[in-house]
């Protein structure tokens, strides 16, 4: 091989790379639109954010099988060592991850669309404060991962117990609700599920903190 | 390279295969187990069993993290191609399926546990039937991989709507508990949770059964 063609070859494998790196930060901006907008149809009583919502998810669903491909072409057809492929298994984790926090996001929406037809049992306080902790995680995850920062991820994970505390919070207070007033139950049922999959969100963010802190540092967290 | 080191690698590279799937597989069986017996522990008042339950998920991490670290090794060192490196990536993430089972089966033990405290509202008959299914495709989606067999992973697939409608079942008629009695909310609230938990068994089930076709077929399902 001349010398050129392996320049050639050494740039288009660091394109890959970047391009591979690009798509899961993509994959991860679609994920986070995906929570704040389902979280806020909810809150904001905006049923048109739904349907976006749901487009997003298509879009999220393409990605995620254009990263899984990307990453086995790249393994194939590299062959990476060390630093690269802790990189590209970091890639097809968090892909797995960002995907799973689409499919939170559509059982918040979900929620939202039937308790969007009915009034809500108070001013919602804990939810979107929790929606803005998760969002906060998930964005400080990709942040980790863009830049490799193994002390943002675990900064980022030392969130999550404040999330699991609003989420016990909430579930404390809509209890009252339902005690006090059976014809509640069916509100507060839904309620309590979306701040579950809010803490969903954010286990799903602490993963992909651990898989950043994996790639960085080159063992298990 | 003389012949003979070739052929000693070769069999080294095929052993590490074989080791690696025997992992996942063992790792599966102790998923498999955990969510039997946290079952089994609400169901019959076994709170023994819940001990059971923490001592495998302490095997379950441990597996999980040396799975991870046997994938990583083997495609650094051995470069994988084509169909062995379909098989490595699909362990890949069906170790962070099972992991997560595992997670599951303690999120039922923790129910387990407070509901072992309070007499149950009726004999539980949906709730080990989706146990059951859940258990079944859990076993079925392991069978498939271990022999690679995409038709056996499509059937399992399939069983994810009896586990569906089962949760729904539980959580219609666990509402009208709650709306007849509220003093009753707090254990159908806690079993509401246990079907929800065993629902997310049967989706890391079919991820598994998705990860088995993409493996034998090299797209995805």
């Amino acid at each position: 091989m001349t010398g050129r063609t392996e320049a050639t070859m050494k740039r288009h494998f660091s394109e890959e790379l970047a391009g591979l790196h690009g798509k899961v930060l993509r994959m991860g901006g679609l994920a986070e639109q995906m929570t704040r907008r389902s979280v806020q149809a909810l809150v904001e009583r905006k049923r048109d954010l739904l349907g976006e919502v749901r487009e997003m998810e298509r879009q999220v669903n393409r990605l995620h099988i254009d990263i899984d491909e990307s990453c086995i072409e790249i393994l194939a057809l590299r062959q990476p060592a060390a630093k690269d492929l802790r990189f590209i298994a970091a890639a097809m984790k968090i892909n797995a991850d960002l995907e799973r926090i689409g499919d939170q996001a559509i059982n918040i929406a979900e929620r939202a669309e039937s308790l969007l037809s009915v009034p809500l049992l108070k001013p919602l306080i804990d939810i979107p404060r929790m929606a803005e902790i998760a969002e906060e995680m998930l964005k400080g995850s990709l942040d980790a991962f863009g830049t490799g920062d193994a002390d943002l991820a675990y900064e980022n994970i030392r969130k999550d117990d404040s999330v699991d505390q609003l989420k016990d919070q909430v579930f404390r207070e809509l209890l009252t609700y339902m005690i006090a007033d059976p014809k509640t139950i069916s509100t507060a049922m839904d309620l309590i599920l979306v701040s579950r999959h809010l803490e969903r969100v954010a286990d799903h963010a602490t993963n992909i903190c651990e898989d950043v802190i994996f790639m960085a540092k080159g063992k298990p967290s």
